[in-house]
């Protein structure tokens, strides 16, 4: 099943907060039922933000017409979709390529956003097999057990159904070259040891779950051989947005001298953004900080600033990875 | 009431596994009992370690009195005390202490442990100014209110009584000079969030907690003016062994250019461990990071590796304050 799809007349998405425990999908009929999924991350990770954007173009497009909507209205629920979540460029970038068929009536619509669906499968797995080769190159040719680093979840459950950095583990995984995968459980919604774990287990590979602040650390010992996260933007000057914690590994990795790889679609790449510090970090509930499953970890009066995305800056980032190709940003290369 | 403190016939504790939720006290009345409160972390941090080993050997003595022990008996259960946590240097240092007075008989060794508990506040207290002092200097002296960013729990609740890196912010606060505190939640046993949070409350300051991928990025953003942190062993060479999640702030802190400083009575330093390489690094069970209260977060399959520390190297470390003095390993001092 695809982690995000069309079922004939509405969205269908795996419910991504009840993974891994189980595996429910949902069933969302109009955009405020899939601006909601995606402000609860049922829905989450950069690319199937992307088709979530497009998807929910055709929701509106037929809303619109059942409802009678006028053009400020159909307007307006594009923009709520847009604003579900503010960092990640694809979710606009998914809107706004569908959008632009809106004038040629629901079947373009319909048929531009089936399109990011399938184009998300297709991009990403070549981005698989070009951030394997490259990783191969970068840690002295292939043959060798790789002992990989990777943080939040940018597999299949981030995508429609292949995922960015997380291909990269399994291309290299299918070619018999992973000796370990490191994931990083990913604070406060653990979307490393809830969903990254049950795609490593789905694929056979060795892993082992470390909290966040455990990585960089491994590192330093000499346990990974490199690096490789997806994003949710990238800026002009090659600044990569990627989720709270990221940032850290880069550092550890340029000081380890280990490759550090981001993996992610060219419409992730926003050139209208023209580094890390124009980038909207979007800061969410410090409840999400404070309380696991409904307990209070803190004290009654506790508060908590919960940044949901960092920014690495470029000259810390070995390599991005995309469908159409490598740009090393370290090296001074701009995307 | 102490952390720990002697009760005339039994070690008392406060149990810092159900803070802040529950102040209870835990009465051990033999060196089992203590040494498995120490495992479990009822007790931690390093000064109430080192005070835990003192009232240790009080305990052994009277227990060998009172079930007739044979000398050897008496030394493998010091062993056991020793070996209940074998990253932070105090547990040793405060059973080698008192073991020496052992020939001398009880009110000898009683008198030791008791003496190493007043030492711990009367030294604490005394890095706490001399801490306060080195910051105001190396933030550009007294006047503004600072932003600070600690890790894991170095206050009064891993110590007799009086902190270490966080009576420095106590002192600071005590100024008028705290604008902010930032305490890492520090998975996996969250002593940010329950422990640092509660000291911190209780103390009226400014404060807010944040899950440890997030500090390395708030220091980019410029949010933070120092780091300071305890530590559990200090190499010969000025490496640093503290919490797991400690290294990745030094990384950044040192990016930044914002100093980082550790807060650590002079018994922490081991001059036996030349550099962090030689400092053993406690694993410990994997579950600590797969579930939560109870609940099992990762897939059924899922293992993890949990290391308890990590190590930050001398060339990251601003500075070292213990009661009697200030070293700068980053400047080639070594301690």
């Amino acid at each position: 099943m695809r982690t995000i799809d069309w079922a004939g007349d509405a969205v269908v998405i795996l419910d991504q907060t009840v993974l891994p425990h189980e595996v429910r999908s949902l069933t969302l009929s109009d955009v405020d039922a899939l601006a909601d999924a995606i402000h609860r991350l049922a829905v989450r990770g950069a690319p199937a933000l992307g088709a979530a954007g497009a998807l929910g173009v055709l929701l509106a497009v037929r809303q619109a017409e059942a409802e009678g909507w006028d053009g400020p209205g159909l307007d307006a629920a594009l923009d709520r979709l847009r604003r579900a979540r503010p960092t990640a460029v694809n979710l606009a970038w998914g809107v706004d390529r569908v959008a632009a068929r809106l004038p040629e009536g629901e079947a373009a619509v319909r048929a531009e956003a089936l399109a990011v669906l399938d184009e998300d499968v297709a991009v990403n797995r070549a981005m698989g097999q070009r951030g394997a080769d490259l990783i191969e190159a970068l840690c002295g040719g292939p043959g060798g057990g790789l002992r990989l680093h990777t943080h939040c979840n940018a597999g299949g459950l981030a995508a429609v159904e292949v995922g960015t950095a997380l291909e990269v583990v399994r291309a290299l995984h299918a070619r018999g070259h992973v000796e370990r995968v490191y994931a990083d459980e990913t604070r406060p919604l653990l979307q490393g040891s809830r969903l990254t774990a049950w795609e490593l287990d789905r694929m056979g590979a060795d892993y082992r779950v470390v909290v966040d602040g455990a990585g960089p650390s491994l590192i330093a010992r000499g346990l990974v051989d490199a690096v490789v996260v997806g994003s949710d933007r990238i800026a002009a000057s090659g600044d990569v947005a990627n989720k709270i914690g990221t940032y850290p590994l880069a550092l550890a990795a340029a000081r380890s001298g280990i490759p550090f790889v981001v993996v992610a679609p060219e419409s992730t790449i926003d050139p209208a953004t023209p580094d890390g510090a124009a980038i909207a970090i979007e800061d969410r509930d410090g409840d999400e900080v404070l309380a696991w499953a409904g307990h209070r970890v803190a004290p009654a009066g506790a508060e908590a600033v919960n940044p949901a995305f960092d920014v690495t800056p470029a000259d810390l980032v070995t390599a991005i990875v995309t469908e159409r190709r490598v740009v090393r940003p370290a090296a001074g290369e701009r995307p």
